[in-house]
Parts: structure tokens; C-alpha cells; sequence
């Protein structure tokens, strides 16, 4: 890399461009949340999510980057590099919000990426090789589960009809509302699948808000992500029967919300965890007919849990099939598993990469790991990948509270320019 | 009465139309239960509630009958009496299903009335007082809680807009959609709410198929409904805090769902009762933002809760708000009563009535309380009361499965027939 560029660029990265179009994002959206914060409700794949790629689709055009969409929906906005046929270092994150969700988990990574890319060319500094912004398809798992669909498929992970039939909660298929995706934006050009049509990239780096306190409670401006802890989904579905709540004895029914009860009670004390590192969840219950005077017939439940240790990923989470089954009393049971993502280390390269720019622009930054799965852990297997940080105000996340100061997203971005520019010479 | 005249009443009654009623009703919210059965959804003040109304109506004038609704939108087909002033018979139930119901539960009270008055002007017998067929205004409680509002209204134990302000799960207000359904009802003339602008009832009778397995083990045709347990129902808000279910330690959490399984665990320790007569049911509930990597900002979930002891009701149901904030641990709690209804004992003159026209058609009865609530239970304090119950096919209710053969039926609303015409000249 030529060190002598690099300060242009990151002087040209604009704190004030870049918190107005996370604010104009975050108008396409947006909610109140119980305190009054203004949030964001942009799932995948919707008519929102649909109308913020076209308003990013318009920035990147206007500095002259070049858009493509995958058949998974995933967004590229290519600067081209000086050796055009030279493996790509890819930027970005995602688009799509949790439904009561915040206004940087995600988006932030993608208009970070842009903006590293406009001080690049605004500095006219040429890279080597091309940068492509990218805003993956349905991170967040909310509308349809899984998450992390698009780099997924992109990374060769899942077959990309994996998920065509994945319903959300108004029986809306993943696959129908993929192709409407695509039919409104059959004017962009579509390119290829993940690798398969050109080189693995040479790089990959994500930014994204630390979703956790640390940063924030330290004092630090830059998290160096080291790794992800992983993950893995289920779905638990409880089928009895329903019966009227006056009429039928407790003794005969066969109830789905006492059962669900049941199960969560033996999940608890199969998840403890004294040392808190563990994470369980169950955070998603549907209930039919949901009527409060007729025993629950079916309940459906979800369970997220998460671990950095793949050995008790693998110990704890294959377990709870047989402790769902073992409580559950009078009910029909299911149990499925609809992600998996092991732990994943992220590359010296860019971790190196991070810290050296960090350093060079005299912000504080200090290595740790990631509690959230993102993109990036896809990217893992392809190239070396890894995440940059920035503080989040108590640590708060999914939720409209979530914040990060414009200043302290600049710094971030000013980071990425530095390590893009780094990568892309490289 | 003149005994000589009810049979030719009792055998005008017609089994095929009263059934072929029943099945085109069941068309409006056609649904199929799990098992195959047909089963209805038509939720209170709903369009199909509307068109039902309509259909109901268009059979009782082409009789002449004369139809009126008041502002509850409580729905009265009138037969004149030979007195005009006399205070009428009501006999009649309600028209809205549970969200997956059957095609029997309240609808057959008020066909089976209706057939009843079109056998009496059949067979040209003319009564001293008036008979009013009459369908309540959402029994169910289903769409908009609590059930029963309609007769509840009418007999002064609710001021009619106590409930204007209760929401659906769409949020659409009890109040507005009752304003619609009177705006689309314009054209019937509206009366005054309960007994205000007349005489209180003489008396009210009202068939309803059982909902419990008794008659239809034991073999018997009529049951004499003696009383009615009684219910309470309560609301219970949860408030934690949402956050990332990958980033957030356990141990920090506001999880409302976590909340809602300790308050469920301790209800049901306090609700144990071995001889199984105590009905506790918890079976609507609803999480927000519901995503399952979100932990759970609130839950809402319902407790109906019953028994036939008013001193049980009275005990258990007064501890259930403190058991529920005793178990909460991290979340703000609100605990809501939306309806209190003890225990009613049904008039001699009415349960006498029932058992002699069982007899004196050849029919077997049995006198046995009702596990479910009903409209019936409100009209105890006006006017001597009381209900025909026929058997239900393995005693199911609120589901789709719910039977009641044309035979059965037809049964009960001969024996309607008799104590409508004996109720009627007394």
C-alpha cells in the first residue's frame, strides 16, 4: 500500500454525509420505541427494504460505483480497481431491521462501506484491485429464519433454494418474496452467484456497532473483532388439542402452552450456566387459536442459543431435542434445527489491518470477540475476513434505543477507508 | 298453558331446516379444523358476523317476525303476543364463533329459537306474551374480551360503554366496530338497551349444545341445565426490556418471556386441585417484538379461571395478582380483571318446565350444572331463567370437531318449542 494516500482518504470520510443517510434510512421505518427512542422496522424483503436499496442504489450511482443483485438478493456497488480481474475486497453488512429494531445494527456496515468508497475516489486515490460494497439479504432471521440467508448462500454455506418455502408470520414464502425482490429490480444487472462466476475475494471486512457494552464502558473507539461466538436456532412445535376452558377437566386435556411451559422449565436447568458466557433464548411463541377461553391447541416456540466453545455448542445444543421430549407430557413434538453456525476466528491480516489504521489515526481499539453472528462469519471459509466495532450506548441492540454518536460512527469509518484502501493494494 | 296445543308445535318443529340453517351459517367462516373437520371463524362484530346477522334476520321476517337491535347491537326477532304489553319469553344465544369454533356453539341457541316460534305460528298457536328470539352481542370474548358484553349490557351488570376502548389483536377498537355494525344495521329499528323501555323479561330460556362429554355418555337426550360455575378472567402484562439475544448476559436481561414461565409455574401451584374440578387455563399469548434473537420486551398473556364454589373463586382468584408479582423477577407486571361472573342457580320454573316437556315428548333428561359460561347467566337477576343442553359428540367445543347430530338437535328444540309455548301463556 502507498501509506502516503491514505490520510486523504481518511480525511475526505464525512461524519456529517454519513449520519444523514443512516437518518434517511432510518426514515423508511421508522417506529417510537417504549422510551420514546426512535427506532427502525425495515424487515427483509419488504416493500421498505425494497425502497432503502434503491435510495443507496442512488448514492453509490452518483459517485459512480457500479450496482449488481445475486439471485439471493444480494446488493454489490462496485468500484472498480486498477486491475480490474484482481479478487475484490468486499465491504458491507446488511439492510434489514429487527421489527422493534434500531437504526445502525446492520445498515451502518453498508453506508460505512459507502462512505470509505466516496473518500477513497473523493481523494482520488486508485486502488489495485475493485471494492464492492455489499448488502446482504435477510441477516437478521426476524421475518424468516434463519438468519445470515444471503452470505450463506454467497459463501456456498446453503444451497440458495434452501429457504424457498420459509414462511413468516403471514404465510408469505421466503422464495415468493425473494422473486418479487428481483422482479422490482430486474433494471439492475444481475451477476452470479458467491464465487462461482469469478475470483474467491481477496478480503473481507465488516463494520458493524458492537451490540454489547464494552467499548462503551471502556472508553475505547475501535473493537477489533477477533471472532463470533456460534449459534444455533431451533424450532419446537407443541401439538394437543383445544378444548373449551370451562368445560374440559385439566386432568384429560392436552394443553400446548402448559407443555411449552414444561419444556422451557427443563431447557432452563438443561442451559444454566454459572459462568454467564452461555446464551438461551426463547424469544418467538405463537399460540392457536390464541383464544383465551380455548386450551391452546398448538404453540410453536423458538430457541436461540449461543456459545463461543463449539464443544459445548455441540454438547448442549444436540441435547435439546431429547429434554424438549423428556418434559413435554401430553402433547405431539417436533423439534428442528434451522441454524447452525459454528465459532469462527477472523484473519490476522485484517485484524492486523485494523489495528494498524486505528493506530495511525490515534484512536484507542482493543481486540475482542463478537456475542452477535453476522455476514462476516460466512466470509471465514472464502477469504480472510474480519470486523471493525464502534461503541453502542449501553450496549443496546435490537431495540430503538440503540445508539452510536455520529462521531463515534466517522471513526469508524474513517478506519475502514484506511484498512480498505490497505487490503485493496495488498 | 293450554297442553293442548304444544303438540301440534312440538311436531311442526322441522329437523331438515332447522339443520340446513345450521349449515349455511357454518358457510360464513367456513374454516378445517386439523383433523378434517368443518369448522367456522366468525369472530364478533366482523363482516361475517355482519352477513350472518342479515341472513338470520331475512328468515325471521319472511315468518313475521319483526327484527330490532339495540346499541350493545344485542339483535331481538319478536314474536307478538295476544298481549302486546305483556312482558315477553326471550329465549336465544349468540352468533359469534370462537377463532377456530365450531358450528354449533351459541348459533344453534338462536336457530333453535327460532325454529321453535316458526313451529308455534305453524301449528297457529298463539301465545299471551310475546316471544323474543334474541342474539347477544359477542359471547365468545375471543375477538374482545371479555365474553358476554351483550347480555351483560342488557341486564344492567355493565355500563354499555365499558367496553368501548378494548382492542383486538389488529387493534381495532370494541367501540368503533360496534359503531359499524350499527351504521350497517341503519336500516332496523333500534330499541333501548335492556329492560329501560319495557318490561322486564318474564322469562329466558336458552338452548346451547353441552360442551361436555355427560349426555353423550350417559345416553341422554335433554339436559336441564341447574346453574352455571362461575368464571374470572385477568390479563397479565409483562414489561422487561428487548436486547440482543447473542450480546446480552443472561443474567442482565429483562426477559418477559423468562417472567411469564415463573408467574405460570406458581399459578399453577396455586390452582392445584386434585379432585380436578377447578378449570385454570392460560391460552392466549401474546410476545413482542416476538423475533427470536430479540429477548422479549413484553408478554401478555390471559388466565381464565373457574369454579361452581364462589367461596374457591373468590379465594384463589383474589391471590392470583399477588402469586404473579411474587414470581416476576425482572419485569414490570400488571394484572387486570376483565371479568368476574359467580356462580348462578337457574329458576325452578324454568329447569320445571324443561323436565316436564322432556317427558311429556318421551325424551330422557337429566339435570346437571354448565362448566361454561353463558349469556343465560346474566338474565338470572332479571327474570326466571334457565337452559336446555343437548349432547355434544365426545364433549368438544371451541374447535372445529365440535358435533351435535340433526336427530339431537331437533330434540332440543321440540322440548324449546314446549316451554316456550308453556313460559309464554303463563
Amino acid at each position: 500500500m502507498d501509506r502516503t494516500v491514505a490520510p486523504n482518504a481518511v480525511a475526505a470520510v464525512s461524519e456529517a454525509r454519513q449520519w444523514d443517510r443512516l437518518m434517511k434510512l432510518a426514515q423508511l421505518g421508522a417506529i417510537t420505541g417504549a422510551d420514546g427512542s426512535p427506532g427502525v422496522n425495515r424487515q427483509a424483503l419488504t416493500p421498505l427494504d425494497r425502497t432503502a436499496r434503491r435510495l443507496v442504489v442512488g448514492w453509490a450511482e452518483a459517485i459512480g460505483l457500479t450496482a449488481s443483485v445475486d439471485m439471493l438478493g444480494n446488493l454489490f456497488l462496485r468500484h472498480e480497481g486498477t486491475e480490474p480481474g484482481a479478487a475484490p475486497v468486499l465491504s458491507g453488512s446488511h439492510m434489514d431491521s429487527q421489527p422493534a429494531g434500531g437504526r445502525f445494527d446492520g445498515i451502518w456496515g453498508v453506508i460505512a462501506a459507502l462512505e470509505a468508497v466516496q473518500a477513497l475516489r473523493e481523494a482520488g486515490i486508485a486502488t489495485k484491485r475493485p471494492i464492492e460494497v455489499v448488502a446482504w439479504t435477510n441477516e437478521e432471521g426476524s421475518r424468516f429464519a434463519p438468519g445470515c440467508m444471503g452470505s450463506m448462500a454467497f459463501a456456498g454455506h446453503s444451497a440458495p433454494d434452501t429457504w424457498d418455502a420459509v414462511t413468516d408470520g403471514e404465510g408469505m414464502t421466503f422464495g415468493a418474496e425473494l422473486r418479487a425482490l428481483l422482479d422490482s429490480e430486474a433494471d439492475l444487472p444481475r451477476r452470479g452467484l458467491g464465487v462461482v462466476d469469478g475470483p474467491k475475494p481477496h478480503a473481507y471486512v465488516e463494520a458493524h456497532i458492537e451490540q454489547g457494552p464494552i467499548l462503551e464502558d471502556e472508553g475505547i473507539d475501535i473493537g477489533v473483532v477477533t471472532g463470533i461466538q456460534g449459534s444455533r436456532w431451533f424450532l419446537v412445535e407443541l401439538t394437543g388439542e383445544s378444548a373449551h376452558a370451562g368445560t374440559s377437566p385439566v386432568s384429560t386435556r392436552r394443553d400446548a402452552v402448559q407443555d411449552m411451559v414444561r419444556a422451557i422449565n427443563a431447557l432452563n436447568a438443561l442451559m444454566e450456566d454459572p459462568t454467564d458466557v452461555l446464551r438461551f433464548t426463547v424469544a418467538r411463541i405463537e399460540v392457536a387459536p390464541n383464544s383465551s377461553n380455548s386450551v391452546a391447541e398448538t404453540v410453536r416456540f423458538t430457541i436461540d442459543f449461543r456459545h463461543p466453545d463449539a464443544a459445548v455448542l455441540t454438547a448442549r445444543g444436540d441435547a435439546i431435542e431429547a429434554t424438549v421430549k423428556a418434559a413435554v407430557k401430553n402433547c405431539g413434538v417436533a423439534v428442528t434445527e434451522r441454524f447452525h453456525a459454528l465459532p469462527v476466528a477472523f484473519a490476522p491480516e485484517v485484524t492486523g489491518a485494523i489495528e494498524r489504521a486505528a493506530a495511525a489515526q490515534g484512536l484507542s481499539a482493543e481486540r475482542m470477540p463478537s456475542g452477535a453472528f453476522h455476514d462476516a462469519q460466512f466470509m471465514v471459509p472464502l477469504c480472510p475476513s474480519g470486523m471493525i466495532f464502534v461503541p453502542s450506548r449501553r450496549g443496546i441492540s435490537h431495540n430503538p434505543a440503540e445508539y452510536s454518536s455520529p462521531e463515534q460512527l466517522a471513526k469508524g469509518a474513517r478506519v475502514l477507508a484506511q484498512v480498505l484502501a490497505e487490503l485493496a493494494n495488498s
